[in-house]
């Protein structure tokens, strides 16, 4: 089988993209074009997210060989919300292994809202993409590693790893949408009760600080060209394109990509996986981690956001990539040849 | 990018898996390993299923170069049962359009059970895997690709598309599984009428021919041989190895193998896309189709099953393979070299 | 405690209403204050309903003592739709007796649609008063009670029944109405068929035949005038008020008025519980029945239905009834004195 | 219409049940056949529940006009749980009157299980009898009726109000039961924190005392004979047997017991309605208040619980009852006279 990893051998003189810049000649052309949509609407839920600015529009791409290209507004800072997800899911997965973080998570699409009150038919939360999941990871974090560590302790040392997968660029923590998150989490605490009771988190898991941990979590600020950077580390297997560090294990990796491929746009994610076909997820900040193994990571950013709670420029990028480019899982089958290669 | 045509036409001269016997000598050893596996329930809702002999056990494997390699039971005919709706929506994709097709059939796992009395928030049947999305596609093939056909011409139209894809092979019709299929078909009934009565059907669809062509799909047999062939042909971007006949054209096999990728193994779905991750479709009959792309088709049979409705042995088959192969979707990572390249 | 049979046996030689004409001056007037209700639709499910003139508009009361009373258009006839489904479990439970019949039927209200495709935790229907409970309910009067009846003289069985009911009153079968159902019942044969699957029907039962019996006793026509004394019938322990025969047994009419009191108007059953408290049965012909136990029964027609599917005339009718009289279920306690006693 | 009111007066110089020893002899023969009972279990969620004597068994009666009866172990004091809930609803709907209760409370049964996560199409708990709808009007008591009071001054102005309801006999209060059900309140904290994102609490309402002033008031405690006053009250339109103080409202009476009648026995509700068609309330301290309108309230008392969370004993105790007595709400049709008259 044609080996991915041997044919870049192959080329190993060579970019991955080996015109970079005719390729970025398209996102600039996709960029301007997904200006125009002027849909949705900006989360309004914590006073945070509703004053962010609706025009801010930034598009930051990194190859896996550390090329990179920015346009819009991609130094703005956002809070990573629900972007957090694959990157404590992936902590978990590396510090624990697959093996115990799905004793207490699924890995099924949930077929319903991402806030849903409900387990799966194990009472286990569905994925860890989904609020219920995302909590129940934190907690594994805050408890099963390094039991020891107060809650300070295991905030630096999740900040650390996010910056570690973001090449040691900016990474910030908002304390003022912290606590509007905490503030303004009726929905949150009520799946955290409604999983103490089901038993969902591991022993000595203490529900307060697990959830402190979570809006911690979804505090952290990052902007376009940071969070590309993060995708570029997981599109190259784990190892930071630009520092070459191995943050994460490739087995990590292929796991979070597994399900931000089938989970990761909230209600929409059968669609984009069928439509767009490749590893994303998106927040309600209005970013959207997009994953082009092997090839490069990106980060699409724009506050507002359609029904569903995915960034309506981000969605409109993503299908405009896919349709030019070759990039679908399911695009390079042999004898069809009608997308470019870049 | 490393476009895999590209690639594969680098190694033009030589067979997608150089060492084929070598492949083989593991293939053996998986079947055998599995053999041993006695779990599960053979189906039992129609007498035909129930009678079928527990220990029935094969593999066929099809190259996308034509190589081909069979062990067990391979020449026994069954069923297709639900094997058959990937293929009845291959047709209807590649004689309709996506557009058209996805207007009556969405495109999500349904996070609920195969043959569920619901529908998605636009009332439409989640995907074509379930029975109400199949049976939909079924009425689609009937109603829509030249309404002039009779019942009988358009199951001829059907038997010859299921007969190209399988290379000219064994493709026959159990007229007494159809006719207890039908006698035993009270859920799929109640999904036909909910259906009608939430006007899911094409205008001119006649509901009770619909379900007669539903069953029809469902009773054709085939075997393990002519089944693998089907799946290469899918592997192959919709051209037979053998024949080298362009039966679907590629966009259509990519539609294809991005729902049986999410909603192909019924609840086990999403666990199956994470532990295995490739396109796989299974039936009742023991069946599970497995496309790995650009490389392979493969079809495994036994017929217990387990409590979700997949051959025990299948699912066993196909994780011992990927445990083994770097057939994975997200396995080649760059940087990820633990897994054998066949 | 006051036995009820003892007062009225005190008070033999004079009537239940001891002013009738007083009482029914707050008939008249309760009738033209809901004249003045416009609100509601007409069914429009099938044209013999949807062609129903909105402007129909009639209340008959009969006591148990066989004083009538009646304004509007009240010997305009109108199939009984959902009116039937009590009339049907009353001879039910006459023939077969309570033990046997809810050994097929719950007695819980659903807190669902009434036609919902959804049993209760035993697989039943939830109760005889919506759609699936009544479809098994006409299910165990073709099957269980003299089974070698022809589906003819069931229905004549049947309608004879009714007759007695109304005291040889008008009792029609509307042939168009009933093609028309049968037609357009999707969503019935989807009840129908996955309550066959869950073996919810009587052995010998054949599914065709019940639903087909289920659509007659739906079309049945009588007018305000017949149903009234229908509804007295129930009102004086199943004795019909003028012929004096015996149609039911007291304990049948206790069973089918205790349901009829906690499920009879749909969606709406328990706030119709809370603020009129009396058993009453709503259908899509807009006719309501309705029955103070132990003083007499109305029928109050008119066509426009709320969103709910009660009547809107009908439900405001009731509720201006118990607004000024004491028939409240819990209206009687003692040392309340503020309404009217008749 | 025989008004019970006039036939009370008439029988003025005799009391409700004129053989009360005859009468009594029949609750002594219930009680010891009721003793043979020893299916279901004990609560165990919280170690003072657990810990309850199973042999506990107890039943008092209280007639409207004070005639008392009480055999086994009815000054045994044990907490009222659920059964407080008509309580505070009685008290909510007293001095807020039904309208301003109704727009934060439903009126239907839920058709789900008593602590379920799930609102009525309207987004308000369904009825006051689940513990959604109990929260709810804890949480009116606190926050709509005097509002500058204290918790500590608002709990002390219920327990007023539940000893004037039980004619001044004994209630307490378990701090150790309060302190445990605040513990192990998982299920109501996800409740109360759902109903809070849906906006169901009145404004200024705060969800942490709320929670508090609910556990208080399930943690009240009383035994048999208290209760069974308190019964006989409701049985009195309000006015207590022995103090003849007008405690409720008859208004707010016939709402509660309204209320008690559709929901007032978790899941079997609608069985109950069916077959004892009386006023009930249940509790897991294994307690059930039975109100029999214008004759008596009855406390029925034994731990042991069937699956539904319903006294083992107490339900067949109640069924024993109206098996004998025709108490049911339909058992006075005329020409019903199998039954006794006590």
């Amino acid at each position: 089988a044609p080996n991915i990893v041997l044919i870049s051998r192959a080329f190993r003189h060579q970019f991955v993209i080996p015109d970079f810049q005719g390729f970025c000649k398209y996102i600039e052309e996709f960029y301007w074009r997904c200006k125009n949509n002027t849909e949705g609407k900006v989360a309004g839920y914590i006073p945070q997210l509703a004053r962010m600015n609706p025009d801010y529009w930034g598009v930051s791409v990194v190859t896996i060989d550390g090329q990179r290209f920015s346009i819009g507004d991609t130094s703005v800072p956002f809070t990573l919300q629900s972007c957090s997800k694959p990157l404590t899911y992936a902590i978990a997965l590396d510090q624990l292994g697959a093996d115990l973080v799905h004793k207490y998570i699924g890995q099924e699409p949930s077929g319903r809202n991402f806030n849903e009150l409900v387990l799966d038919y194990n009472k286990k939360p569905h994925n860890p993409m989904i609020n219920a999941g995302a909590i129940l990871c934190c907690s594994l974090l805050k408890t099963l590693i390094r039991h020891e560590m107060t809650l300070a302790e295991k905030f630096d040392f999740t900040m650390n790893y996010f910056k570690r997968l973001a090449g040691g660029e900016t990474i910030g923590f908002n304390n003022a949408v912290f606590l509007s998150e905490r503030e303004a989490a009726d929905r949150n605490y009520a799946l955290g009760f409604y999983m103490r009771e089901n038993k969902c988190f591991p022993d000595k898991a203490n529900l307060r600080e697990c959830m402190d941990f979570y809006f911690q979590c979804c505090s952290m600020e990052a902007n376009c060209e940071s969070m590309s950077m993060m995708a570029a580390t997981l599109a190259n297997g784990g190892i930071c394109p630009t520092t070459e560090e191995k943050v994460l294990k490739p087995d990590s990796v292929r796991d979070v990509l597994s399900l931000m491929h089938s989970c990761g746009m909230y209600d929409y994610s059968g669609q984009f996986a069928f439509k767009v076909g490749l590893p994303a997820k998106s927040g309600v900040c209005g970013a959207l981690l997009l994953v082009v193994p092997n090839v490069m990571g990106l980060c699409i950013w724009s506050p507002p956001l359609d029904s569903l709670g995915n960034s309506c420029r981000g969605v409109q990028f993503c299908e405009e990539l896919v349709e030019e480019f070759n990039f679908h899982r399911y695009d390079n089958l042999k004898h069809a040849t009608n997308k470019k290669d870049p």
